[in-house]
């Protein structure tokens, strides 16, 4: 979790302005409730779906928000707050409420994926982190489950611990990509951590600290007998495959089997058919092939749809970074303050006032046909209100849902999507619209800020 | 630091694999010396250069290396495992040596950044870390080097905590931006964490939540006489500044100046030269102009060229995330095994065996003329030894630079580098050469494995 890894300084991870806001609200004396909205105002590039992910992560933290002995310390020595205002931050905890599309499930533009209500400054102070954790985990799982979609039905595992912008980024992309359908990950302490099966296999480093990298196999399976994944390319691949014939044949002597042998450069396509070959004719045709190295979901596309004998992918780098697209415009935006709607105009990046609900709706064969943005409180244009109270008065209403969980509602989300819209590139929209009262209400408001 | 947050877990950050192959090289009694070499292969889109970051993170990471009983135990549940190993496990430290380029040096591809030498096990464990962190500070590091070639002298601030992959990321990105000279951080944390000028403005929300634009910024003005920059472009950026220069007139009559307005939508270069016309015919000339809002390099280089009136620039996201070149393929290989210089011949994946050392070559004008690779105990073809230990027998050789003593190692390394390796596009290859000594290992050792 991420909430815990500043303990008592975590207040502190925010952005300045937060707290200077937060100074002259307090100078004002404005404490009166306000609601903020998360959400992607525009796809990034060729995504036509989003997955939610990061709530936990923004509940524990919305749960320990507090400002120890050293934050209060440290805000004292910039000289920019009053010592009241200090003294208030000492004693602040989050006391407000969330409502969330909760993790898994899908959601689109415009859709807010999170509100939170509370006194102004407890609300707003939370702006920094919640985009933080919201923002990455939701493209991660996005980016994961377009891999998921390329590989059909292939398992895929999670190597991208080193290339990760982070250690919390590699925590979150093994959480978020298991969540969108990864069998596994490389990262041993996101494994402990989230529950997520462990995998690995071996590195170059550990052939070439054998002089013969026949050997170097050897010793791999004889220490491992039931879980051997030989890579093949220190070398030669064709002669790291030979080599690797030859000690699945002396492990099926001992009644052991070589469970896969990995490709990680050059042509996976023509390797793949190579190996298979050798393989299949040495009688080893259980024995599978994974490939990993520069992978992606284009990639993924490409050799599944040209019919590579690939059985496993590692998939690292380029979706632990959502290299494509490595960030969205998820913004969390004053919705309400004091009972009254708000909105902003700036060009470009005007959005609707009020708290709202999304509302989904089906067609009759359960499939999705399209999304209603309403207001919070209007009645159900039908379909299944997204939003869901998450947290009342600073706690969780329920306890969280497990990993798995998340997983088996992603999983029952992402059938219930026509397959155009998971197309890698270029998807059409999903048809989202905003619903008559919303629309009043924007207009209404947007009218009195005309006339100020 | 990244170290302290997994606490006793810490040694759980690593790739399942580095564990498995530690268990077949204890199996095997493979404890000898093993160095292992970080370097960069290709440069990331349109670097020329790169800045090395993250030494820091490693050195706390190595000196706290260690498995706690909840990681023993989650260990042992994996069933991978043998007691003994376990047990060796349970008393591992970090032993062995590091050389590395210092944090803030530029430094090219292929050079080795850092090099671990030590007992094999741990010296291959700590790769998952050693990647995450120098690759991630490196790659931001060089990011905001050249934004701020971009800026030609204009104070840039961070902005990007909120939509930097991860906590972690966004308190890096602060570290590296800083000290490849941004002038300030948004992220509290880090400013306090690492000593870092904190910056910030006000949000749009800040203004919506008043009814009255204009009463917004005269609150916030009286809150912070000595600190006020007016957000402009909540509802029109032309009339939100002429409320500001109204505001501006008023802090006058109170003896105080106003700031700065920050435009954070539209057309900068028009927008900032009407907004400094208005001001200057005010008799406003010294409130400057901050711009922020979807800025990188290139979009500063473009505003700068064209002369627009700007005096600060907030950088978040691009720069945050490395969005042009989210990645690199920095590897972490083994070069040395047990006396013995090792390479592997990967297709594109190939590099040169043994311990090294990188020489750097000045000409007569104190300019950089060229680098060399070398084998680490090679007489100096001249210039400066770039890799210097840092680490000997598990701890630091000598206390750490301060991150302003790294700002202006920085500094006075990129005065030294001739400007057309700053290109923003397609920069040329600045001249990296292997010596002699290094060719003709290389040849050796690949003649040694083909005999194989």
């Amino acid at each position: 979790m991420s909430s815990g890894i500043y303990g008592q300084d975590l207040g502190l991870f925010t952005d300045l302005y937060e707290l200077t806001m937060g100074q002259a609200f307090f100078s004002q004396g404005m404490l009166a409730p306000a609601t903020f909205s998360l959400f992607i105002r525009a796809y990034p590039p060729n995504r036509g779906y989003l997955v939610s992910a990061g709530l936990e992560d923004v509940l524990d933290y919305l749960e320990a928000l507090s400002f120890g002995p050293a934050a209060l310390e440290y805000l004292d020595s910039t000289g920019i707050f009053t010592g009241d205002f200090l003294q208030y931050l000492a004693g602040l905890r989050f006391t407000g409420s969330v409502r969330a599309i909760p993790e898994g499930r899908l959601f689109f533009t415009d859709e807010p994926v999170l509100e939170v209500s509370g006194p102004m400054i407890e609300a707003q102070l939370a702006e920094t982190f919640i985009i933080n954790q919201i923002n990455l985990q939701t493209l991660l799982a996005t980016k994961a489950a377009r891999c998921v979609w390329a590989a059909q039905g292939r398992p895929i595992s999670d190597f991208s611990a080193r290339r990760a912008q982070g250690t919390d980024a590699a925590m979150k992309m093994a959480r978020s990509s298991y969540l969108a359908g990864f069998q596994s990950t490389s990262n041993v302490l996101a494994a402990q951590r989230y529950g997520i099966p462990p995998a690995g296999t071996m590195a170059h480093s550990f052939i070439s600290s054998f002089i013969s990298e026949e050997e170097a196999f050897q010793v791999y399976a004889d220490t491992f007998p039931g879980r051997t994944i030989l890579l093949l390319d220190t070398y030669d691949t064709m002669e790291g495959a030979e080599k690797a014939v030859r000690v699945a044949k002396n492990m099926e002597k001992q009644g052991h089997r070589l469970v896969a042998v990995r490709l990680d450069s050059g042509d996976f396509d023509s390797l793949s058919r190579q190996v298979r070959r050798m393989f299949d004719l040495a009688g080893l045709d259980h024995v599978k092939i994974l490939a990993s190295g520069g992978l992606d979901e284009f990639e993924l596309e490409t050799l599944v749809g040209a019919g590579a004998p690939i059985d496993l992918f590692g998939v690292g780098t380029k979706a632990g970074v959502s290299a494509d697209a490595p960030w969205s415009d998820m913004a969390y935006k004053l919705v309400c303050y004091d009972g009254r709607p708000v909105m902003k105009l700036s060009e470009g990046k005007a959005y609707r006032p009020g708290a709202k609900q999304v509302f989904r709706l089906m067609d009759t064969g359960g499939m999705f046909s399209r999304d209603v943005i309403g207001t919070e409180d209007e009645e159900p244009v039908g379909g299944t209100r997204l939003l869901e109270e998450v947290m009342a008065g600073g706690s969780r209403t329920a306890p969280s849902p497990s990993l798995d969980e998340i997983r088996e509602r992603f999983n029952q989300d992402f059938g219930r999507l026509d397959q155009r819209f998971k197309s890698l590139t270029n998807p059409p929209h999903y048809p989202v619209a905003a619903s008559p009262s919303l629309e009043r209400l924007t207009a209404k408001v947007q009218q009195s800020i005309n006339v100020e």
